[in-house]
Formats: C-alpha cells, structure tokens, sequence
C-alpha cells in the first residue's frame, strides 16, 4: 500500500477509460506542437558542422556555410515529399505502417527500429543540448550536466506519465519565443556587421589548413554535411499526427509542414552564416549559439532570452519523443512485434511502459555518453535518414497503386526524389560517422529486427497451442493432495483441514532428517491429523526435495493425467521484515516444481497476528 | 538446474549425515589448530604500536619496548585465567555461553555479538595483513589489495562451503614453520647486531620528538598499549575447543594455552626489540616484518620464506573464524537469538549460511577500510576484550558456585584478576580508540542486541500462535472456488475442470474492460465454460484488481469461515525469456491478497510446448 501511495503521489489518481478525449488544434497551434522537435535543431546543429571543419583549420569553417545550404536544399526535398504523404495517409502514417504496408513486416521493422532508436536519441540529444545552453549561461553547473540531463529526463517522465493534456496551450509559447528570438537575434547579428563591420574579437587560436595537417578533403565535407543532417530530424511528426489538426486536416497538415520548412532553414543557415561571420570559435563548455548571443547582444536580458528559449524548446522535442515512442511501441505490440506490456494504457490513460523504457534508455545514454551532444549525434542521424528513405520509397509504391488519383505520377515523383536524396544521405552518414557511432545503429537495427521476430514467433505460437480450435477438451482427471509438512502446528492442521475438503485423496508427506522427530510428529498426528493419512520419506542427504520430487514421479507414474496439488502450510508474519526469519522452503518447491505438467502448487496461509 | 550444476562445482557432492565425524588432535596439532589466530599477530602488532608512537617523533618509537612487555604481562594474566576456565567447562566454553549461563541473556548477547564483529575482523584484518606479507615481497601487486582480499575471503569462503576436513594435518605446518622462522629471524638479528653493532642505515627522515609537536604523554602510551593489545586475539580458542583434544582433554588443553602464550609473548617481544634496534621505519607498501627480515636476512631466500609463512598463518587464522562464526551463529540461532537458518547445515554438513554471511560482511569491511589493516584494528580490540572480561567474571562467579571444588578460591582469584585487567583494557581502548573507529563498536553492539532480543521475541510469539495447546481445531469452513479469467483458452479451459474437481461452487470471474470482449468471452463460455457458472464485474478505471476484491469482499461477508481459493490460469512457456512477454497478472494478484485472511491463491499451469 505504501508502494501504491508513492504512485499516486507522482502519478496522480486514475482516470476512468471515458475521460480519454482527443483535441484538434489550429495551424497556429499545431505548428507549435509538431514543430518542436525539428526546429529546436537550430540550436545545436551549426556547431556539429564547424565541429567536424575545424580538424581542418580556421579557414575552413568558412565551408560550414555551402555545407548548410546543402542540407536546407534536402529540407526542401523532404518537406515537398512529406506533404505528399499527408494527401495519401490523412489518418496519420508513421514510417513504421507506410513501410510495412507497402514493402512487408521486414521493412516495417526496420523503420519501426529505426524511429525506436531516433525517439530514444531524440530525448537524449535534445536533453544534452538543452543542458548544454543552460550550463553555457551558468558555467557552474557544467561538472554537474549529466545528472542536471538525467533528473531532467526523469522529470519528463513523471509528467508524461501523468498524461501531459494541455499540449496545444502551453506548449505554443516556447516555440513561438524560440522563432522570434532566433529571428530577432539573427536581424540583430547582421545589423551590427553591416553597421560595426567585422567584430574586433581575437581570431581563435586555431592552427591554419597547412598547419592542421588535415587538408578539406570531400570526405571532410561530407562528414560535416552528415552532422548537420540532424537537422531534419522530426520532420516526419506533421505527417505521423494529421489527425490533431481542426478540418480541413490534409490542407492545415501541408501549410504547417511548409512553414516548419522555411522556418527551420531560415534559422539554421542564419545561424551558421553569423557563426562564420563573427568568427564564433568552438569551446567546450560553452555552445556556439551561447557565444554567437553572447556577442551580438551584449551578456544581458537578450542573452537569457536567448538561452532561456533555446532550452525550453528542446526539452519541449524531447517530450514530443515521449508521445511518440509509446505511441509506436503501441502499434507494434499489437502486431505482436513487441511485449504485450506495451498495449496497455496505465491508470492514467497513457502508456506507462513505453514512457518508463524509453526514460531509462535516453537516461542510460546521457550518463554513458557523459552528456555530450556531440558524441551522441553521430548515432542519430543514420536512424532518422533510414526511416526517411524506406517510408518515402513506400509512397512511391503506394501512388503507383493508386493511379486514378489525380496528379499520382507528381507527387510519386516527388517522393521518389526524396526517397533516392535520403537514400544517398543515409549511405554517406552511415560511411562518415561509421567510426564515430553510427557503427552501433548499423548493428542495432538488424539486432532488433531479429527480436521482434523471435516475440512475434512467440505469441504466434502460444495463441496456437492455446486456440480452442480443434481442441478436445481437457481429459478426465485424478486428482490427488500432498500437503508438505515440517512440523506440527495450527497452520498444518488448517491445511490439513483445506486438503481434506478438495479432494478425498489428501495425505501427509514427511521427509525425514532424525527418526526422533518423526516419532514426536507421529505421537501428535494421530490427534491432530484431520484424518489424513501420512506418508515419511527417508533423506540420507537431509536434502528435502530429492525424497519428494521422488515419491511425485512415483505417484504420477501409476497413470496419466493423474493431476497431483501440493499443499504447502504457511505461515505469514504481521511484519514483512519477520519472513526473513524463517526458512523460504515455499520458494524452494515451487522453483523446483515450476516446470513440471499436471502439478499445482497451493500455499494455505495462516495468519500470524503478531 | 544450471544454478545447482553451479553450487555443485564449487561445492562438491553433498554428504550423508553420517558422515560426520570428530577427529581428536595431539597437543602438538591442537596447538597448530588453535594458536595460528593468536601467534598470527606477530605479523602485524609491533608496527601497529610504532604507528601511534610516530606522532611522537623518533625518539618516541624506543617506547615501544615497554608498551610490548606491559601487553605480553596481560597475555600472561589472560592465559592464566583461561587455564581455570578450561578445567570449569570441559565440554568447552564460548564467551556466549559462560556469560548466558552466569549473568542471563543479556551479557549472554553482548558477548555474543562482540564475538561475531570479532569473528568478522578477524577475517578482515588477517587477510588484510595477509596481502600486506604479500604486496611486501612484491610492491606491484599493491595497488590491486583491495581486490586480492577480496579474493582471499571468497577463496576460504568457498574452501569452508566444501567442508574443510583435513583439520589437523594440513594446518599444522605453517603454524610451526612460522614458529620456526621467527625464532630463526630474532636470533640472526640478535646475533648480526651484537656482532655488527647497530645497522648503518641512514635514519628515518622523521621528526623528533620537540618538532613533532605531540608530546608523549600518557593518552599517546595509552593509545599505543591498545593498538598493541590485538595480540590478545584468538586466547580464547582452546577454552572453546577443549573438546578437539585427546584425552586427558583438559590437561591437555591447560599445556597448549601455556605454550601458546609463551610463544606469542616470546615472537611479539623480540620483534618489537628488533624493531628498535634496527631502528625500522613505518612504510606505507611495506610492512614492519618485511622491512626487518629484508635487513637482517637480505632479499634472498630467507626473507621469502619469512613473508610466506607470514601470509599463511594468517590466512590460517582467518580460516579459524570461519568454523567460529558459524559455530556461534548456530548456537545462538538454537536459542532463537538468530534466524532459524543459521542453524541448519547444508549438503556439505558445514552451516553454509554463517560461511556467507561472514565472508559478505569482512568483504565488505576490506573494500571499505581499503584493504589496511591500519584501519580496521581501532574497530578490533574491543570486541575481544569485551569478551574476555564478561567471560572471565563469568567464570568467577561460576566459582563462587562451585566451592566444592579443589582450589575454587585461587581458580576465582586468578579470574577475577584476569576479568579486572581485561575490563581495564577494554575501557581504555573504548576511550583512547573511540574517534579511530572504536565507536563503531560501540555502537553496533547495543544495536546487534536489540536485533537479537527482536528476533528471540518474534519466534517466541510465532511458536505460542502455532502451538496446538489449547488448540480447539479448525472450524468446519465453507469453500468457494474463483476462476480469474481474461480470455478463454486451453489453459483457462483446464483451470476451470480443476476448479471444478475442487470444489462444487467454483465460478469464472471476469473483469470487464471493454464490452465487445465479454460478449466474445460469453460466447466461448457456452461451449467451454465446463458448467461453471460466469460472473462479469464491472472496472471503469480498467483496473483489474479492484473490482475483483471488492467481489472478493462481498463473498466473504456472507459469513465467517468462508475459504475462497482463487485459481489463476497460467500458461507456463517453454523458456524463461518469453515470462517477459506476459503480464505477469499473477504476481500481482498474489502480491494483493497475501495478507488477506482464508484466501488461497493457486496456479493452475499449462505448459507451452515451445
């Protein structure tokens, strides 16, 4: 009961099945809710890219600006091919059920596991980085990042796992702060170049291209263009959730979806243009945006501003993630693709398994990658472009079945374009960052893929050696009662009592370790022994299972279906510290029995009252 | 089964009870039995006194001589004492028992538990010295001590599990060449410094006694004396054993306490003297002993066998507590002092229970203490003494009860005076070591006695509610029978025939969640319900549980003495992985009624092939 207290002291009290409702929101709204996820990137993904130029010196990081162009032209693409999926999917698609309806449970689970890994790192990249601008502003806090990551992960479960219902109203306000802020700091930032010319900071003290040693080669390139891929993560959250919108849903899905677009590669190029303008240099306790802030705005009210909302709108996409994964595991538990657990909604209408699995993981992360953003995107991307790339390939194959749809060879077009764009960027993310992490995705997807099936081959079989199809019914039955006694006692004879009344065939078995208490046992049954019969089994080795399990396989041998129920007394102490005092032989039995056919194990409890 | 094909290599085959035996020793294998705890200490009580003298600065560490003499004058009046003792109980004697029998309980249990924290350190601070004989010889081994204890303890835990039956035989070696090698150290030292004169080596680089600051005063001999007075450790082993001996056992056992003092007094000395003369300085990887034979024997073969004969005596000693503490744990749990499972002996007739725990506990106290013995002897000392004074004024009044007997009067006198010193001991140890750890002890003993007295309570009060005396029978009961249903199945379709067989008024229970279900469930029932009657509960929370035992409650009400066997149908699947893949309903059912009065919750299994 105290256990039960502790839940509701987090979780709240239950909600009847009828208090489920479902919202619609306004573009304006719903922009704000899926939107997150993708536009709180412009906080951390300039600084992956100038993270992967500076190996090749301070000249270099000029690059960062073509490298960002590149990657808001592949927005482009996918943002175009997206709204073709809304049109085909106004139910709602995520890559999961595109995948698997169009290309079988194969490509299904591979984007299933894909999305499963990208929600899990989109908690835990989102967290690092939103950790990271509050200890860029407060740089005491920086020793402590992975637990202030951590307590803020298992903050976001605890409100999820309450059932976070205010979506559209609360969480409109970060983003719009964020979009204005980025804006605002963005207009501010080239003003002041125009106006002041370049800024008077010391170049960094980062060595020349000659001097680096690493010249910019097109691998170099492309290895910054594949950390800014994260860039497009979440993208595909318009199209997983059409059915929030108000009607005309497909219409309001595919302006949000532009405007995510233009907004996010406004603010990411902005960013990256002004990081290379006011020589913004890489630093390990501080993040770019932070010092790009810092510098235009001055260190005043601006700059919180600025981290202030780079900080709520990323904890704002993780929590996204924490909608999304349950959601998911969901729909692949019901395809028995996963735990049976994870179809259930809790007390509080949500899916409190999904919740609880995906805080642990993204919290296992941060603490085994110390909390850094930096180590953890190279495992990011190659999920996101997979998913990409096997659902958008899966509309392709959708429109050419639906060919009396108007204007199907345009929008399989488009989908084809970007199926083959994010084709490309996978294979070059996945060849990139091989080295740096991408490694364990490869070798995780296909390891997941192997334990959906083995679950799925699982519950198949169970449900087939349990249907009732062809079944014959249950054969006549024997049935036979063992109580295991130790000792005589109340609670003995209360058991004895119970064996009585469920069959007629009750006896008492004994295992004998000193013929002396045998004797005494004996002297007290012929009262007490409710009529039951006795049986002493001899034990050389004072082991009290063997003689047992022995005298069982001898009962059973007389004849099949002979059904045998092992009463065990028991007595249960008022304190629970109590049963650490006596001997566990219930456990003992039952372990031993556990797996054994035509064997019940029945404890009679008596009650201690103190 | 993998778990016990486990146990098994470890452990070994179990034994048959009569098995058992008792060997008898000669005074000369008694002697090496019962005295490696005692003389152990020559490996490591000289440089704990020079430790505190340090404070004092060089000059200091002269003073060392007198407050040796001062302690091998205790172990004097210690060994005299226990001399009476023996002839008092020839049966042999713990302090547990001489104080129970003399004083009650409670000086009983405070005996008792100093002799458990004894035991434990014994365990600890010889291994720890142990590996410090060892990481002496070969310093690269000395930053892993911690983990080489460790291993140390597991190894004798694993060895005692086993049954360590060559008692005798093997033992007495190392006790004897210790004895040896010892003897042979003092004397080339003597003799090389009357010839050499004094050693030429530059001396230690420590403060003198005005530089240091800390003046020898009183509470600095005092401390000194304490920290020496671990010497005392393991007297009391032969009074314990008396038994072991052949006879005349007690003559016998009177001869080996005599030489066992006049050996460690001997060793303890001359080491201490040889400590001073060769004016040794304290080293943090490398031990007094190891300095001392290094210098007097060179590095060559006579220094190894000095560390190796070291290193096994107090392994052997550490071995002692591992027959003492299970001893004593089955003593006092035979007086219900402690649980019931220290008091059975496992397959291999050792108390398998008392060998763990005692290995858990001194494991725990070398990673804490960091593996040195510096650390834990403050904790040490007294606990023995503790014990000493209780049983030694035990063992006056004993004689105040026997005047009978010859020479009672000089017997009590010689005890008193040991019980007098001894308390005088304990005291100053308790007040000069308290802030270095003694108040651990302190502390814990009080503690360790409300422990026991609760456990003795709570067996006391279980035996009167279990007891049959007065007993008036069970009352006759009425029996219903609940089938907790779910879906419908083979499993469920055989749980219901059981029920059936086991009661008349058996009844499916099913908690509705959804309606579609239940009419699907009802449909089924028809052709597979086996004629028991179907109950539909309502949940609009989805709970399971609390619908069920508000039914529960209601049937209950109907009467007093109303038995209600709730079975689960439990489908069983062929490997352990796939228990993850269902909701384990059982568990939790079980979990909320086990403190339900005249409930019996059953298992019904059916079994998955695969």
């Amino acid at each position: 009961m105290r256990l039960y207290s502790l839940k509701r002291l987090f979780v709240g009290s239950p909600l009847a099945t009828a208090q489920a409702r479902h919202e619609r929101l306004s573009k304006m709204r719903g922009l704000a809710v899926l939107a997150s996820d993708n536009i709180s990137i412009v906080a951390y993904a300039t600084e992956e890219i100038l993270l992967v130029l500076t190996a090749a010196g301070t000249a270099a990081l000029s690059l960062s600006v073509p490298v960002a162009l590149a990657i808001a032209m592949v927005v482009g693409i996918v943002i175009s091919s997206y709204r073709q999926t809304v049109v085909a999917y106004p139910e709602g698609a995520s890559g999961y059920i595109v995948s698997k309806d169009n290309f079988g449970p194969i490509a299904g689970l591979t984007a299933g596991s894909a999305l499963l890994i990208d929600y899990t790192l989109t908690v835990a990249v989102s967290v690092a980085a939103g950790v990271a601008a509050v200890t860029s502003a407060f740089p005491f806090l920086y020793p402590h990042r992975i637990l202030l990551g951590v307590l803020c992960v298992g903050g976001l479960a605890v409100a999820n796992l309450r059932g976070v219902r205010e979506t559209g109203r609360l969480f409109a306000l970060p983003t719009y702060l964020f979009i204005a802020g980025f804006l605002g700091l963005i207009a501010v930032g080239f003003a002041r170049y125009l106006w002041e010319g370049p800024p008077a900071v010391a170049a960094p003290s980062l060595p020349t291209v000659e001097e680096a040693g690493v010249g910019v080669t097109a691998f170099l390139l492309l290895r910054a263009f594949s950390s800014g891929a994260v860039a497009l993560t979440g993208i595909e959250a318009v199209s997983d959730g059409v059915k929030v919108f108000k009607p005309p849903e497909v219409t309001n899905a595919r302006i949000t979806l532009l405007w995510i677009g233009v907004i996010t590669a406004t603010l990411f190029v902005g960013v990256t243009i002004l990081a290379d303008l006011y020589r913004i240099a890489l630093r390990e306790e501080e993040t770019v945006v932070s010092q790009l802030a810092r510098q235009i705005l001055g260190g005043g009210a601006g700059y919180y501003f600025v981290q202030v909302v780079s900080t709520l709108i990323l904890i704002l996409a993780a929590n996204t993630a924490f909608a999304d994964f349950p959601r998911l595991a969901f729909f692949m538990s019901r395809d028995s693709f996963l735990p049976r657990q994870f179809g259930s909604r809790g007390d509080r209408l949500v899916f409190s398994n999904g919740i609880i699995i995906l805080a642990l993981a993204a919290a296992l992360l941060i603490v085994i990658f110390y909390g850094s953003t930096h180590a953890l995107i190279p495992l990011y991307a190659v999920g996101v472009f997979t998913t990409f790339t096997l659902s958008q390939a899966g509309m392709v194959r959708t429109w050419f079945r639906r060919k009396s749809e108007a204007r199907w060879w345009w929008r399989a077009t488009i989908n084809g374009l970007g199926a083959c764009t994010t084709g490309v960027v996978t294979l070059v993310i996945a060849w990139t960052k091989f080295v740096h992490g991408a490694w364990m995705v490869v070798v995780l997807i296909p390891l997941l893929i192997s334990i959906f099936y083995a679950i799925h081959r699982h519950y198949l079989r169970t449900a087939e050696q349990l249907s009732l199809e062809g079944y014959g019914g249950p054969p006549p039955i024997r049935h036979t009662v063992l109580v295991l006694v130790g000792d005589m006692h109340r609670g003995v004879v209360q058991a004895l009592q119970y064996a009585r009344t469920i069959s007629p065939d009750a006896r008492g078995v004994f295992v004998e370790t000193d013929p002396d208490k045998t004797r005494r046992l004996e002297e007290k049954w012929g009262k007490w022994g409710c009529g039951v019969p006795l049986v002493v089994l001899t034990s050389p080795y004072r082991s009290l299972l063997v003689p047992f399990l022995e005298y069982l396989d001898h009962i059973q041998a007389q004849g099949e279906n002979h059904m045998v129920t092992i009463v065990l007394p028991e007595f249960i102490p008022a304190r629970w510290w109590q049963h650490l005092l006596h001997n566990q032989t219930a456990l003992l039995v039952k372990g031993a029995l556990l797996f054994r056919k035509n064997v019940v194990v029945t404890d009679v409890p008596y009650h201690l009252a103190r």
